[in-house]
C-alpha cells in the first residue's frame, strides 16, 4: 500500500521540460495522489498507512478487482488522463453496483512509465475522484510500480445496506430481463473513434468515459432482482453468464434493444451487433419477479425461460441462437 | 470481476504440446481458478460473480493492494510458480496484519502472456491458496487479462476484531522498536541467487517465499504497539515513513539487529547494509510502551525518541544518520 507523505507538486514546466513521473519520485507521487484524491466519509484510514480502513457497517463487503490496461481498455492518443479515470473507476464501481451494493471506496494500483508526464497523473486522479463521487465513494488507497505503459489494477468495495447480494444465479423462469443504462453505445463509439469520427459525443463519450447508473444496482435489489450483472462482456455474453449460473435460458426481444440512434449515426456498423455483443457500457442488466412494477429507467428487454444455460448457449434472440460471436475473451483474441 | 465456470482442466501434454492459457481462454482459466482455490469461511460470494462479498463482522474492513511484477519482484527462472503465488499473497496479507488485522480474503487480478503453460498457473494458485491457509484467509476473487509478461494485483482483506487499526503516526518518544521475523534475509536470499548460489535454503527461501508472521499483527495490537509497518521497502525506510507520520525519530541498535547466520553465508555482502535496507521480508515492526511485557518473537532493536522524523532523516543508527541508501524508490532507480 502507499506510505505516507504530502508534497508540493509541480505539475508544469521547469527549465524547459515537462515533470515526469521519475523525477518525482514514488514518494512524491504518493504525495500527490494522496492531495489529490480527497477521502470520503466511509474511508476511515486512507492513503498513507499500509492499509486503508473503510466502513462496513453492514457487516459484509462488496470486493471487486479489474484491470484498466493502455492499449486494450484504452488509449492515450483518444482518452484523456481524465477520460481513463472515469474509465478506470466505473469498471470496478460498476460491478459492485451490480450486486445491489453502494459504492464506498476504491483502491488503485498504477503501474507507469517514467516518462509519464505528472500533470497526466493529476487529470488520472481527478477522473477517478470525480467518478468515485457520482457513485458516493472516494479513493481510499493503492500501490504504485515501474512498467512501459500504464496499467491500472482497481479494487472496488461496497456495502449492502442490509440487502441480500443480487447474484447472477438467481433468475427463474417468468422473470423479465431488464436494462438500465444504454446498449452499445460504447461499441459503437470505439467503431467512430477507429473510422476517425470524433461524434456525435453521447457515442464517443460512452466509450470514453461510460457512466453506470450505479443507484440502480440497490434499487433493483430493493425491488426484488432475481439476478444481476453489469454489461462489460456484450449484453449476450453477459446475460448468458446469467444463464449459466441460474440454469435458465434468457430470451432478448430484438425490437426491444435496436437503438434508432446507433442506426442513426453508425452507418457502417451493424446495430443490432453492437447493441448485442458490444461490452464496456457498464449498463446493469437484471431479472425480475414479472408483476414488479419497475421504474421508467429498467427497460424490458427480454424474458427468461425454462431450460438449461449452458456455457454459450443460453441466451437466444427472437426465439433463434445467435449467429456472431457473443462477446470477449482476453485470451482467445 | 471473474465470471462463473466450472471446467476440466487438462494441464499436462496433449498432441504433444503443453497446453497453454491461450488454449485455454478466459473463462476456462476462471473455471479452473475457481476449482483450485478453496473459499474459506469468509467468503460469503466467492469466485463467479461480479463481486466477492466477505464477511466484515467487526463493521470495518482493511483494504490493501500491491503489485507483484515478473522481473520486479519475482524472476521465473528463479520462483517456481508456488513461489510466485505465496510471495504475491504475502506481500497483501502483511500489509493486513501490519494493521492489526486478521485477514479474511484476498482479490487476484493476473495478467499474463497467453503462452502461459496452464500447468504453471495451477502451481500459482496453489500457492495462492497455501499462503493464504497460513494466514487464515483464502482466494474471493479476481480477475484476468492479457499482458506480455506475468503481473499480479493482489488486494488483501483483513477484519479489525474491535481493536483499532494500528497506524504509523501513533509512535512516542519513549517506545521501544520491535520486529516479529527475520531482517535482511530476503536482501541476502536475492544476492545469493544473484551470484549463482542455491543455498542456504533459509536465505533463498526468505527471498522467494518469505513468510510473514501474520498473528504477530492482531498480536501486537492486543498488547498496544503504539505504531506498525512490514519491512517491504528496507527497515530504514519503512521506519522512516512511521517517523514521518508520527513526528518522532526512531533510533536502532546495530548490535541488536546483526545477524550472525546472515555474516557467515554472505561473505561478499556487507551485513549491516542488508539488514538495514533489504526489503521483502515482510516480517512486522512495530513501537511498544516501554512497560509492555513483549512475547519471545518480538525482539527490542531501538526506541523512539523526541524530534521531527522529516522524510528521509527521521532513523538513526547508534545515533548517527545512516550514510546509505535508505530503500526502495520505484521510479528512481
Amino acid at each position: 500500500m502507499m506510505p505516507h507523505g504530502t508534497v508540493e507538486v509541480q505539475t508544469g514546466c521547469v527549465g524547459g521540460g515537462v515533470i515526469n513521473l521519475g523525477e518525482l519520485g514514488e514518494f512524491g507521487l504518493i504525495g500527490a495522489l494522496s492531495s489529490w484524491l480527497p477521502a470520503g466519509p466511509s474511508v476511515l484510514t486512507g492513503i498513507g498507512d499500509d492499509a486503508a480502513v473503510l466502513a462496513a457497517p453492514d457487516g459484509r463487503v462488496v470486493a471487486t478487482t479489474d484491470f484498466v490496461i493502455e492499449g486494450r481498455h484504452f488509449r492515450r492518443d483518444w482518452s484523456s488522463a481524465s477520460d481513463v479515470g472515469h474509465k478506470a473507476a466505473a469498471r470496478s464501481l460498476a460491478d459492485v453496483a451490480a450486486m445491489g451494493a453502494v459504492p464506498t471506496g476504491l483502491l488503485v494500483a498504477l503501474a507507469a512509465p517514467p516518462d509519464l508526464p505528472v500533470a497526466w497523473l493529476h487529470g488520472l486522479a481527478d477522473g477517478l475522484a470525480a467518478e468515485c463521487a457520482r457513485a458516493g465513494a472516494s479513493v481510499a488507497g493503492g500501490d504504485t510500480s515501474r512498467l512501459s505503459s500504464v496499467l491500472l489494477a482497481i479494487t472496488g468495495l461496497g456495502d449492502l445496506a442490509g440487502l441480500d447480494p443480487v447474484l447472477r444465479s438467481g433468475a427463474r423462469p417468468g422473470d423479465v430481463v431488464a436494462v438500465a443504462g444504454p446498449l452499445g453505445y460504447a461499441a459503437a463509439g470505439l467503431a467512430l473513434l477507429t473510422a476517425g469520427a470524433t461524434g456525435p459525443a453521447e457515442l464517443i463519450q460512452a466509450q470514453l468515459r461510460p457512466a453506470p447508473p450505479y443507484d440502480a444496482g440497490p434499487e433493483a435489489a430493493r425491488l426484488g432482482a432475481t439476478a444481476m450483472i453489469d454489461v462489460s462482456d456484450g449484453l449476450l455474453a453477459d446475460l448468458g453468464h446469467i444463464a449459466a449460473a441460474s440454469d435458465v435460458l434468457v430470451e432478448v426481444f430484438s425490437a426491444a434493444v435496436k437503438d434508432p440512434f446507433i442506426r442513426t449515426h453508425c452507418a457502417d456498423t451493424d446495430e443490432l451487433t453492437c447493441v448485442l455483443t458490444g461490452g464496456e457500457d457498464h449498463s446493469l442488466v437484471a431479472t425480475f419477479p414479472p408483476a414488479v412494477d419497475l421504474p421508467a429507467r429498467w427497460k424490458v428487454i427480454g424474458s427468461v425461460r425454462p431450460g438449461h444455460g449452458v456455457a454459450g448457449h443460453g441466451v437466444t434472440v427472437d426465439g433463434k441462437p445467435y449467429a456472431g460471436d457473443a462477446g470477449w475473451d482476453h485470451f482467445r483474441r
